[in-house]
């Protein structure tokens, strides 16, 4: 695999080692799975200015930023350690045979706690060249899970992608990990290719709403489904009440403004909508701010699928551009704000509330409150809502909608900057994912690549260590029915 | 809805009301919905004597099992009201904010717990009328949740659909629940149609492959496709060392034999594949065993279907008839043994492994255990694997292969008889299901129509009660990583 492109036999081999690998790591220890994550973190650390130069090469993406998600990249590897560590995420739950149970029908001993899936393939995304990338998440996550890894790397960085690959196996090579547990694959056909070999178990991707669904159909379409995991579009919208407009518009646009141009905008839960009360003291302030400079999209194809986007939205009717327009299609392209009211959004939701990935936003305004909720029942699945309101204001009811409608919502604060914690959701119901139930930051993340495996009558020392009487692992586990720490 | 049918216009009325239930229900308090629970596990327990004569004139099913069966469905329910009581189902997470966080990055103040899904659409079961049908497992966990229903009615059991559905309504108006929470349809095309509705946002099933796979592609078919966890076919495989065959041969032969015709062998846990040692003690004793009587079929369409694959599978030179073939082909079919060789099964699994719903099984014959690794890795997605061995036996490898395989693992006992208990697992990989990280039995079912929310920067009075500072439903949480009961 020394070009940037995987020849069929190559693949056959990668999937191959895969399985094996899959195979021995699935039965390791998690003091072993804890030890390759945190070598992988050690390496990547270590390996950092290394890696950032290439990163500034290919994505455009500045210094400080790419800085800042290697730390965040390692600060995840280590964090999912802890997990595999504790391992109160394999839910482990003991029934000890009771005669007397469902009315003396009776139950045997049942023990029952999650297993890896098997061979993992991750798309990357174009966007976190580190955190969404070939030692980001899913990566991690599947790792700690116990299976085995295929990446995809993202076209938009390729010699990143190599190298930061070289620093992961260089790691798993150290701690002795067997070979073949994480490989690094080229190329949208060998994407495709492996997605629908039967050796993989589960797939993952962050990126737009057609390349996801695209996969999804794909890995559906098997005769043997699995599941698939694609992030995808959101527009993530934020609705301002009058007092919180009145009270604080000046900091609201300026807080709105910060977030919706960090990283040129090229963030998944960039706030693309904003409501605000006609006469908004909010929108006087962003008009009179100045934009701040953002730097180049990450790369051409992105770069022309957002002017294209752009394009279609500038031209309609019932959109008005604040300020200057011209600026919005240079490069680098300039901020650029949209403005339009709810009910032209409400009224054609598919042509105005769509993601546009780059710095642009859409403010639409609203002459009642009560547009707010007819507005949020117009919007399909987003990763998050946000709702800036003081604490007279009477949303109930609005938060009862965007808690329907998106994974997490966010009260007087922005979307943007999703921390890595115990916490923490990022998903949400069709098209800001494809499965509602599952998260891909956070440790939560480490459930998508596991499934649940009962051991029926079963001797004690033919038990998995996390469902022995003894309990020699030390875990959290469901007793009889109670939870036990 | 007096016909066994649902027009096109009663339909939406069913969706329309499902929906504004949804909305109430999803925000009633887990006191509410335990209550529901149990009013409707003591109406069905008082109509036993009026719902069991429709189901015996509707099921060929005998009055013993029958009975059991609400019995088991009753439980079911008031299992879950425990389980809602309780709450840690939710899985609630709060990090407090942390300037500290992920060296130095911080972090907000973000608290997550699950939220029901929206209306689910149940398609029932034919053999299991009461346990897997109208009040049956995903209603229970669909209402614990804080969904609404609609229920898809068997055509196998038309009467005692709506007779069962009258039921529950009676119960659920007593405790006042929103009109509309549980709803009965009837019609294929109906259930299709009901499938495809943006209000429905989650389905379940329980049958044949070929059913559920029609259905599952067309959830995923949706422009914004819905979780479908369809329940569908397993052979069960039971692997039976020299050991254990020479020292409880006898012992086996009985309990496969009592395993594989209960319920007329229309188990979707029946044992349908044994593998027994060549020279067997347990074959030489099955040859010996009187079989027992079975009953009819569930119905004519179920008979079609199984003499058919019968048929097929008899007609076959590799395979051998233990007995008498002629009566397995009466009305009521007497069970039947078939007989052939682990290498043919291994050569054609897709010929010899498949699941022949009704009183028959197939035994293949070994003659190095060597070879039940090359069948174990042979078989494709299992709801269960049963192995039969002695202290002395290495079977290690063949434990680990089957967890890879399939749901839940039993040793030395028999795969039908599925308790409802907390560490129960009725599922595993496709085609055994298509969510492999389910279960529709047992109390970890109420986590299919669930999914995760969270609450970022929110004052504690706008916070769901699961997540409030000062634990008002007191919760066992996960509070800055660690949990707390």
């Amino acid at each position: 695999m020394t070009a940037m492109h995987t020849s069929e036999d190559e693949l056959e081999a990668v999937l191959a080692a895969s399985w094996e690998a899959f195979e021995v790591w699935s039965a390791s220890t998690a003091q072993r799975r804890a030890a390759a994550l945190t070598e992988i973190a050690a390496r990547l650390d270590a390996a950092a200015d290394d890696l950032v130069p290439i990163a500034l090469r290919e994505t455009n993406l500045d210094e400080a930023r790419l800085r800042s998600e290697v730390s965040r990249t390692t600060f995840q590897l280590r964090l999912f350690a802890e997990v595999v560590r504790e391992g109160a995420y394999l839910d482990p739950r003991i029934d000890h045979a009771d005669a007397t149970w469902q009315a003396g029908a009776g139950r045997p001993d049942i023990r029952r706690a999650l297993e890896p899936l098997g061979p993992v393939l991750v798309f990357t995304a174009s966007n976190f060249p580190f955190a969404f990338s070939v030692a980001g998440g899913d990566t991690a996550s599947a790792l700690a899970s116990g299976c085995s890894v295929v990446v995809k790397a993202h076209s938009g960085h390729p010699e990143l992608s190599r190298a930061t690959a070289e620093v992961v196996s260089a790691a798993l090579d150290l701690v002795q990990a067997p070979a073949g547990l994480f490989s690094l694959v080229f190329g949208t056909e060998t994407g495709r290719t492996a997605l629908t070999d039967p050796r993989v178990r589960a797939g993952s991707f962050t990126g737009s709403i057609q390349g996801g669904r695209a996969l999804f159909d794909l890995a559906n379409s098997r005769p043997d489904p699995i599941p698939f995991f694609a992030e995808m579009g959101s527009i993530n919208p934020t609705f301002v009440t009058r007092a919180a407009d009145r009270r604080r518009g000046e900091q609201i646009a300026e807080g709105f403004l910060a977030s919706m141009t960090l990283g040129s905008g090229q963030f998944c839960t960039k706030p693309g909508l904003l409501a605000l009360p006609r006469g908004s003291q909010t929108l006087a302030r962003l008009r009179s701010l100045t934009r701040p400079a953002t730097g180049r999209l990450l790369n051409e194809r992105l770069r022309e699928g957002y002017l294209r986007t752009l394009g279609d939205l500038v031209a309609r009717p019932e959109i008005e551009v604040i300020g200057e327009r011209a600026r919005a299609f240079s490069d680098p392209p300039e901020p650029i704000i949209l403005m339009s009211d709810v009910a032209h959004a409400i009224r054609d939701p598919e042509s105005l509330l769509i993601e546009c990935f780059g710095p642009a936003s859409l403010v639409v305004l609203y002459d009642h409150e009560d547009e707010l909720l007819a507005l949020a029942r117009t919007l399909d699945g987003q990763l998050t809502a946000t709702i800036h309101a003081e604490s007279e204001d009477d949303v109930t009811e609005l938060i009862r909608l965007l808690a329907r409608r998106s994974g997490r919502l966010l009260w007087n604060q922005w979307p943007t900057g999703v921390a890595v914690t115990y916490a923490q959701q990022h998903g949400g119901p069709y098209p800001a994912t494809t499965v509602a139930g599952s998260t891909s930051v956070g440790t939560a993340a480490i459930g998508r690549f596991l499934r649940p495996v009962a051991y029926q009558g079963f001797p004690d020392e033919r038990l998995p260590p996390a469902l022995k009487e003894g309990n020699p692992l030390r875990l959290s586990r469901r007793v009889d029915g109670a939870l036990q720490i």
